[in-house]
């Protein structure tokens, strides 16, 4: 459980350690981060080589690349920068192959480093491609969507799409740092911000109760500027710690770390009947959670009172709630057997008990499953 | 140093553990293994799920493919294979998405197997396909050539090719298994034999004494049919134990492990520089065995004697010696600064002390490497 008092004075610097044993590190969450990286990145405990590569999209590294690579060249390190085009559609062993070529270009060591700036995409790609050069390279995060500060570029998870999967190509590879500058936020879309807010809430239900609380309490939640800065804060950090408690108990993904999946069972498959284009990463975990939140009701493991709780957290982010119109629900239960969790053919479900609290099963039957999404279909 | 009970009577089968904490795992060693795969797959305690894809190139498919899916199946495993195309020009990120098409038409799970049934390259190949499917698959790694069973398939390194540098992508994924069946080596040409005898010969420079002795006593050892079962034992169990332990103690090549690398820093050099296709690996290695063993000398750090008693080794398996004709001399130095093992800048050399005993050292400047070079060159 998340110490009670992580709920610090607005803006005030934190930094909090994903234990592991082998290989901890720091999250270092500070307003104006960006431009004292290379300030970090010189702590003689990380030993990182001279070289380094950066890697974003053009819209963020317009907007950031500048700051950073000053404050990486003023810190002595030599930079390189690769820009790969922005999307989910990019994120492909095709791209891999980009950021090899200007590791190669650059003659990368053992020692040098890659640092991902940018959300998810950049995030996972940077770090499966600093998983694979030479057996694996130092890789610094420093994520810029809400998403991706507190969720994809904590816990090593990195990977590519296969045409056939998503994240179905990867590699568990831990950064050495992660840095995250919440001001980077004011340039993110709103609906970006909305997807962070569904990974945000889960963290509410599966792990911390208190920052449920928090979200329940603020008036509005759709949109950057409704949220004070101190309630940013607590986001974020209660967030992150929550995700490096998580991920330092189970790096690998065998146990426990699986709660980090509530909402996503349904949520994937929404997704990915969908084409990804329809549905964010985000607004398919938001439609997961209440479709999994109305089959633990269902199976008497939650109680009805605290599901709608969260639906009515989950409406406040301005989320959807309901299925998409476009999707056959029939399809639906046979997308779940194509899922990466899939042990022995049976589908895993993470499931409340209650707010802060939940548990993992495959005893969820089609049966069950089938008359919660008639209830979620679009009207 | 390895036990000196490792001496055991021909065709005994042997285990040896490499005693990794988090992941050991057995290299078994037994005429007729193949027949018995799968019976050592149902051991409980590798927790192997139902599916298993088979790698293999077409050759050894041939030779070996139906008595290995025979006797998996047999186990109650469900098999499907994927053929390769032999030969280290194949060895490229192409073939590894050939390799994840498979997994993804067989809907492997994170509990599936991949055996690689073959020699480095598809050792090498299997295990990053299984290494970055679901962020990593098990592994067993099936060798058949002599250079794969006593070096490439033991200690997890595994990768493919850059256009232009080899082993470049890559990552560390231990194996859950090693079946090795000295008897599949009969279909082994016998230029792959040699070139496994140079990593044999490394390990008797590099960790085993007694080895080296056993060596030295042989006739011949130029071909398989010369040497007596025995010796191939000793050579097999002897050169498994040098791998186990030296991985053991260093899993990521931070410190110990890199005395493995003795031969291969003008090796890698002389393979690169005739384009892969005049020298193997093997051969590579020999010269650059006998590079450092003269630079060694010239250093002060090895005595005239025990170096030639190295070269003369060499030489009784039939290994070059000398650099081929068509290396230009003057362009050696400046590749090896490309060497994967660089460090700031600086090479670093494996050199021997006594036999049985090297240290690692980037002290060696390029006037001392030239003459040698010299010396080596064809007549």
């Amino acid at each position: 459980m998340p110490a009670s008092n992580l709920n610090p004075a607005a803006n005030a610097a934190q930094t909090i350690t994903v234990e592991l044993p082998q290989n901890p590190y720091n999250i270092s969450i500070a307003n104006g981060n960006l431009a004292t990286i290379g300030t970090a990145m010189q702590n003689p405990q990380l030993k990182l080589g001279r070289k380094v590569l950066v890697v974003s999209n053009p819209t963020i590294f317009k907007h950031y690349g500048q700051i950073v690579v000053a404050a990486i060249e003023a810190a002595g390190f030599s930079v390189n920068s690769c820009i790969l085009p922005a999307g989910e559609r990019y994120k492909t062993p095709a791209s891999i192959q980009k950021i090899h070529d200007a590791a190669l270009e650059m003659r990368l060591e053992r020692s040098s480093t890659m640092v991902a700036l940018g959300g998810g995409v950049i995030g996972d790609m940077t770090g499966f491609a600093a998983a694979t050069w030479l057996r694996g390279i130092n890789v610094i995060q420093v994520p810029t969507s809400l998403l991706a500060m507190v969720d994809s570029s904590i816990g090593g998870k990195t990977g590519v799409n296969h045409p056939k999967g998503k994240n179905l190509i990867g590699a568990f590879h831990q950064p050495k740092l992660v840095v995250i500058d919440p001001t980077v936020l004011k340039t993110l879309p709103a609906r970006e911000f909305r997807a962070g807010m569904a990974e945000v809430i889960k963290y509410g239900v599966n792990w911390d109760k208190a920052l449920f609380e928090h979200m329940e309490a603020a008036k509005r939640l759709d949109q950057l500027r409704y949220v004070s800065e101190a309630l940013l804060n607590t986001i974020i950090t209660h967030s992150c710690q929550a995700k490096a408690v998580v991920v330092a108990k189970d790096e690998k993904e065998s146990g426990l770390r699986e709660i980090l999946n509530y909402g996503h069972t349904i949520g994937h498959a929404v997704e990915s009947l969908t084409g990804y284009r329809v549905v964010n990463h985000g607004e398919g975990v938001g439609i997961g959670m209440v479709a999994a939140g109305e089959i633990a009701v269902e199976m008497g493991w939650w109680s009805r009172e605290e599901c709608d709780r969260q639906n009515i957290l989950i409406e406040k982010c301005h989320l959807p709630t309901r299925l998409p119109a476009i999707i056959d629900i029939s399809a639906v239960v046979p997308k779940l057997q194509t899922d990466k969790k899939v042990k022995a053919g049976k589908v895993r479900f993470v499931l409340p008990k209650q707010i802060g609290t939940v548990a993992v099963t495959d005893q969820v039957t089609p049966e069950i499953i089938q008359p919660v999404l008639q209830q979620l279909a679009s009207a």
